[in-house]
């Protein structure tokens, strides 16, 4: 047997570790992975066309053969989209994969094109992943992919949620390739003879992503000597652990301090780190209904908690109020919710 | 009396907050400041000649009048600088200060020359702290030097420790300014008529932060649409925020995973949070003298606690050795220590 080029054995180490070898690591992470009837289901690999995932459809064809389901997805945003779809499917089918079907869907414009793109596209992978039994979707983000993705996330500027990037693996999703360069799924196209599509949008510097792998990263490496890419993916590894420990101490400690009448004990609160205190209360606020707060909206909240002094907080979004009364946080919906409820009061009274 | 303009009303806002206002959410925060002798010490005030800096001096000598003392450090890096030094004392006499001293400092090379003249300038100051009765000393930096921290931050790749910035209070150092943008210390400047010096080493594109500032900033302002420098600042607190409440369950994990002979108990911490694990391993090597771990040697070390095979770990620096024996870990001094001692094993056997 021939002796396999180094980058095409990097990315079939990359799909393997996610999927065979590190199963039982896999699985003690991820129940739902566990329980899948992966025998009944198969791999889906979505595919653009580019290095990428090209790679990613080599490497899970050799290491699960028979077992592997392309997807293309036409977002129909450029000319000629739909015979470039049926060729990247034509790939697929000689790389060896079961099947592989076309999707067009249609891109709408919430959120600028970029977010409109990948709404729609993780829409219809979902969809094919729940007519497949819940099957994960392989999706060929690279470690160049996750710098870029940090990157994003600073300029949110809401902490360790904002720059713990793309997950490895959050069901259907699975991201064998974080730990790849670019440049070696580019390099294991090259040694199979793979010619790859490279995206204009990639290139497009109205986009933003476009921009921040053209121009900020460059200058980035340039101005800290090199290395960038891979530190930003060890950062984006390290906070999502961060994130995930404080989060499961949050959620325990949201247990104890939530009454049945979904009130919640401030006095209590106002002794745990910050940290955990923000959580909590982001937490406690997404189950009564608050949506796309900001760090502005939390800190108010987390000042009702931890600096007390009688202070009203300004309404959330979806008109929701928070008020404190006796040592409790509530959450009252605004007169936007009910107009007969007179839920703002005047003012919280400043008794704890 | 005449009305304050905005941008020194904002520099004082900021100094009082950290010194008077917040006084008991300081205390509260740091028993040290609490406890520091303030009626005998003055506040210190590291002052460059630049408008951060001089902006600070000036709001400090308006909130503590008769307590502030200025240090101005001679790098001796520059033609004149000696010269520069008595201009700025002279300029912070002007200002009311009780006394402003030149401290001409040696600048070595280690670290290269921005780390080697911030470890003159600190030692300098710390020193001038030790002689005032460790007061607190008042140092300019802004919104944005914090945002450029976290940047020079991303390319360690360390998480939350290398991206939280610095802190706004760490006896003796307090930092009034994090909130504050630079261009509101230039303004105040200006409206105070204070002339400013502006820090060639600023803009030299060999110095690291210099092009930070001038070139990666503005480049990822760009491409995410502005709001950069605030969102990293935000990040930065959140993630000190993170890294405190982790490093404090670490903390007291390690109280309890130790023993008296100070081996660790690997089974036990197996079941930690990978982020709380980390954090235990690198406070025990600490503690066993280990210096400079890198990341790739503390991941060597917590395979060895969460994924036992039997395997051995590379020294660490300092010729440290780990191993694991009966479940339980301990740190070996290599060779380099002491030759007599045959301190690397040929490989831990793989009982757990």
């Amino acid at each position: 047997m021939a002796r396999v080029p180094e980058p095409v054995a990097e990315v079939r180490r990359a799909v393997r570790e996610v999927l065979g070898d590190a199963a039982n690591v896999l699985s003690a992470r991820s129940p739902e992975f566990a329980a899948s009837p992966r025998a009944n289901s198969p791999l889906i690999i979505a595919c653009s066309g580019g290095a990428d995932s090209l790679a990613l459809a080599a490497a899970a064809v050799a290491v699960a053969p028979g077992e592997v389901h392309g997807v293309v997805v036409d977002h129909g945003l450029q000319d000629g989209s739909a015979a470039h779809s049926a060729r990247v499917a034509g790939q697929l089918r000689g790389l060896g994969v079961t099947g592989a079907e076309v999707v067009a869907v249609e891109v709408g414009t919430a959120g600028g094109p970029e977010a409109a793109a990948r709404a729609a596209r993780y829409a219809a992978l979902r969809a094919v992943s729940r007519t497949h039994g819940d099957a994960p979707v392989l999706l060929g983000h690279t470690l160049d992919d996750q710098a870029e993705t940090v990157l994003l996330g600073l300029g949110r500027g809401s902490g360790a949620r904002s720059l713990a990037g793309m997950a490895a693996w959050d069901p259907p999703w699975c991201r064998p390739l974080l730990g790849v360069r670019r440049a070696t799924t580019r390099a294991a196209c090259a040694a199979l003879d793979l010619p790859v599509w490279d995206d204009p949008h990639n290139a497009d510097p109205r986009y933003t992503r476009a921009r921040l792998r053209h121009e900020v990263l460059p200058a980035l490496e340039e101005a800290l000597g090199g290395g960038v890419a891979p530190a930003l993916a060890r950062t984006a590894a390290q906070l999502a652990d961060d994130d995930a420990a404080l989060s499961a101490l949050a959620g325990q400690r949201l247990d104890v301090l939530v009454d049945a009448d979904g009130s919640l004990d401030a006095v209590a609160l106002a002794a745990e780190p910050p940290a955990v205190r923000r959580r909590v209360l982001r937490s406690w606020l997404a189950a009564a209904g608050a949506r796309e707060l900001s760090d502005a909206h939390l800190r108010a909240v987390d000042n009702v908690v931890a600096q007390w002094r009688g202070q009203g907080v300004p309404p959330l979004p979806g008109e929701l109020v928070v008020v404190r009364a006796r040592g409790r946080l509530r959450v009252l919906e605004g007169p936007g919710d009910d107009p007969g409820v007179p839920a703002r009061p005047a003012g919280p009274s400043p008794n704890r």
